[in-house]
Parts: C-alpha cells; structure tokens; sequence
C-alpha cells in the first residue's frame, strides 16, 4: 500500500496517462476518472477514459469536462475498480497492466504495482479529492462537481452508513465551488421517469407481508418490464422499497428472468444479515445488502423466500 | 439585531430560562429548543420548553433529553418563530413577554428587545449551535443530536437550496459525536408507514398531465382520508409527488376539505413562480412552493387549475 503523498508523487512524475473506470459505472468512479482527468490535463498532462459500455448519457455532463486527447498510455491508474472482472470488456487487455489502483473497497483484488486502498473513505471520490490537493493543482468548478457527484451518489446524499465526517468536510469544500450540488442531487435522488412511476405503482401493487410485518416482499415480471419497455436503469433502486415500510426488517425484491431464473434481492434494517439470509439460497454480499438466484418460477420462488424468512426472524 | 456573541453573553447573564417552539413543531424548532435547553442546563441554568400542542412523537427523543424543572421564568427566548400567529394557542400569554428571538427566517415579525435573525442559516439550529459554542458549554451528544436532527431536517437531508457549505461544517463537526445521524435520517427520511405507502398509490393513481407533460395534478378526497385513517402528518410530503417527475414544471397537489373548500399546494421547478400562479387565486408563498384555496368541488378546482396553468406555462 503507497501513501496519498507517493501517489500524488507518482502520478506527478508520469505525462500519457490512462485512466480506467467500472463497467457499468455509476458517479463516483466517474468522478474520480473525470475529475482527476481534469485535475491532470490542467497541468499539462495527457489524459484519457476508458470505460466499458462507454459513459452513461445520465452522467455525460462529467465525461464532458474533459479534452478528448489520443496518444499511447504510459501509465495506467483504476478507480473505484474492485476486482479484475468488474474492468468488463477491457478486462483481457488491461487487467494485467495497471499500474496504480485507486479504490475503497475493503475487498479490493486488483494486482498492481501500487495500490492505494482506503476502505474507510465512503466514496473513491474522497481519495482523488486528496490527491489532486496533494498535487496543487488549484480547484476549479468542473473538479469540483465531479468530486461532489462521486460523493453524494455514493453516500445516498448522506444518509448511508458509510458517511463520515469527512464526507462533509470535503462537500463544504467543493461547495465553495460553482458545483451544480443542487442540480445533481435533483437529477440523482429526486427525478423520476413517467415509466419509472408506473413500474413503482406495479411494484406497490405486488407488495405483500409476512412473519407478522417484519418482512415484505414485491416483484416485477417480464410482461411488465415488456409493457413499460424498461431499461435496467430504472430497474434500479426497486429494492430499497420493501424495506422502507414501517416495522419491516427483511424486505425481497424478486426480478422474473427471460431465462427461467428469478433474481432476489434483499435489503435489510436492524440487525437482520441479508446476506446470511441469501447464503441459505447460494447468494451473498454485505449486511444490509445481498442478492441471490433462484432457478424456479415466481410463485414457487417466493414461496421458498417467504418460507425461509419465517424461520430467519 | 444584537451579534452571536451578544446573544451568548445575555443568555449567560439569566438562571430561569423558557424557550418557546413553534406551533406543528419541527425538527428545527424542537432541536433548537432542546439543544439549548440541553446546553443551558448543563451548566446550571433552570430551563423550560414551551410549545403549542405538545411535542409528537417522532421527536419525543430530542424532548427526552431536557430535565424537566418548574420555575417562574426570568427570560423568554423564542427559537424558529417567523411571526406571532406561530405561536398557536401560546399567543396570547407570549407574544409581548419574549426577550430573545433567535431566527433564520428573513420575513421575523417578532417584536422583542434583542434580535438575533440570520436568513443565511439554512436551520436555525445552525445559530443556536453558534451560540453554544460561544458560551463554551462541551457539547454533549444529546446537544449533537439536537443540532443534526434540526440541520438535516431543515433542508431535506442537505438537498433543498438552503443548503450551504456552513451547513456541511456543522454536520461534520456533530457527527463527531454519538448523535444517532444514521437513525435520524432513516426515520426522517425513509421509513413509511402503511397507510402512507397505501396513500401514495391511491394518490399515483389520480395523477393527470396537462400543458404537454409541464403541469402534473394529483388529488387527495375525503373518502381516500377516511378510509385509510390519516392524520395530517402522512398527507405531508404529497406535495412533492407531482414535481418529482421528468418534464412537470408545475406540480399541483390538491386536497378535499370538510368545508367545501380545496386546499392547493403548488411546487414548481426551473423558473417557474409557485406564488405568482397562486396569486391568481388569492394565495401565496415561495418561488418554489406555494399555495391557495378554491371554494369549488374537486373537478371544479381541477379545471380552474388546468386552464390557469396551461396559460401561465
């Protein structure tokens, strides 16, 4: 593990850098990628993205604070990249030739020359935002917002657990900066999709509890997705639902699949490990937070959940 | 208008202390009140809170921490109090004996002999934690969760517009503290009960677009209030429902009253003015959050609101 000085120092040292996100990147590895991008091509640096799948249109505003610059990579850096696997489509040509890794995953399996590894920073945002000051490269609006992106999305604007102090201290920081806070946490949090809506009152009208309240469960089926021509994006953060209701602890989210499987997941409040409880059907993940498959339809599918959950609380 | 450090030295100079919360007490009132009280008594002080109608529940934790003491009050301070009419039924006996009004919002009319209004505070709790700095109490985690519980809920867990760096410093700084951050915004922010999620999709369904997908109007009846046995506290945050989606610029919420009468809320994004489009039914409020009254039934209201909004958009 290198200090944020020798990383700071390292990165300094190199001019043709090549800066790699995750595979169906979200706005913290974007933040990191873009800001960091801006911080370096501010100082004279080249500087590119690569990203399997390319930038999702939701964050292109950060993609485009970016010079669009081609020569060939001396030095490779990952962001907010935890395991090879998540490199996607570039993972046969890049896995083995990172040269620093930049993440805050506890978990973190990249194999490189040097690693820096905070896990008790709630966004890899906060770890550039280090560097880059560590660098002395002056702040502007654009590092400033891609910086905040990274931060607010991956701290569900300061409510998940993993928020810290810091967390604050560096949003009291970039919001000195004309950094869009307002209008990013409109477009993140607030938002929604006419279809989006429509899925949710599906969704509501799944909703179903057992062992006496303290779980719930809600589903979506192939024929709604088909009727509301739906992406995965807005299949996204359905899961949290469940667990949102007064008094429930284990709440089940069952997505059908064209492939005959059922995909669960599982959110948590208190005490209760999701992923103890997804262990019981093959899954895993973290406390709060797990997911698992199962290979039968929905109704046998939930059958089976509801079962285990009456014996898990 | 006396400074911070007036306001800190007055207070210290008084032993029988009242503090007054407005009427539908919120977070910010409550944490201010309590925080201080918390603060005052720590060092001596015989303090007591007063407020309208009691405290509910959801903030009976914050009340938890105040010793409770009988005395006859030397010096009446008034927290988060806009105007007199927000004392409630404490006006009569309040409104001319107040010593002290600390405040954030810029429209004050108390009327008292010191004042202490800063409209750049997104909470008043902001000043209050100011305040209790400067007369050097140790701030407690019972004072740290009274300042989070007033800074977060005052500006939507750091997401509406009021929202300033300062307000990040401070969270930062009580978060250091046991201050329960987690479990507030969980409860302030994410759980739902029942009958709230069973209102939301009564309310999703009354959804209707007007003036090409700019105007959104949804509705709550009598009969929808009966039948789920509501009180006012789950109709709050409906009002927010319409604006949320992609496209409305004009979000109209409307809620049947007992008297014949419908109560509007109005919330605009973008540039549109909420108090302009109610002033022309007689109401008024905030750029982004208005409202009115309209003597009609439902579908008489509804229409009136269409055919205004589709020549104001």
């Amino acid at each position: 593990m290198i200090t944020l000085k020798e990383a700071a120092k390292l990165i300094l040292s190199k001019d043709n850098i090549e800066i790699l996100s995750h595979r169906s990147p979200d706005g913290d590895t974007l933040g990191c990628s873009c800001g960091l991008a801006v911080a370096l091509q501010s100082i004279g640096k080249n500087v590119k993205i690569s990203v399997s799948g390319g930038i999702p249109k939701k964050f292109e505003y950060l993609y485009d604070f970016v010079k669009k610059q081609d020569f060939e990579s001396e030095f490779i850096i990952s962001v907010d990249i935890a395991a090879p696997s998540l490199l996607g489509d570039l993972q046969s040509e890049y896995e083995n030739r990172i040269d620093l890794c930049i993440d805050h995953h506890s978990s973190n399996r990249i194999e490189c020359e040097s690693k820096l590894v905070d896990s008790t920073a709630a966004a890899a945002c906060e770890i550039v935002y280090d560097i880059i000051k560590l660098m002395n490269v002056e702040i502007t609006d654009e590092i400033a917002t891609c910086i905040y992106t990274g931060i607010s999305t991956d701290t569900g604007c300061f409510r998940f657990s993993n928020t810290t102090p810091k967390t604050h201290r560096i949003a009291a920081e970039v919001m000195q900066f004309n950094c869009g806070w307002f209008d990013i946490n409109q477009k993140m949090f607030e938002i929604k999709t006419r279809s989006k809506v429509r899925l949710e009152r599906m969704v509501y009208d799944t909703m179903e509890f057992f062992a006496q309240g303290k779980c719930a469960v809600i589903y979506t089926t192939l024929k709604m997705q088909e009727e509301l021509k739906l992406d995965d994006d807005e299949l996204e953060g359905l899961a949290s639902i469940p667990r949102q209701i007064e008094g429930v602890l284990l709440g089940i989210t069952m997505k059908e699949k064209s492939d005959g499987t059922v995909r669960v997941s599982v959110r948590t409040n208190g005490d209760v490990d999701a992923a103890k409880f997804c262990g019981k059907f093959g899954g895993g993940g973290h406390k709060a937070a797990a997911g698992c498959s199962i290979s039968a339809d929905l109704q046998t599918a939930k059958q089976m959940l509801v079962k285990a959950a009456e014996e898990f609380l």
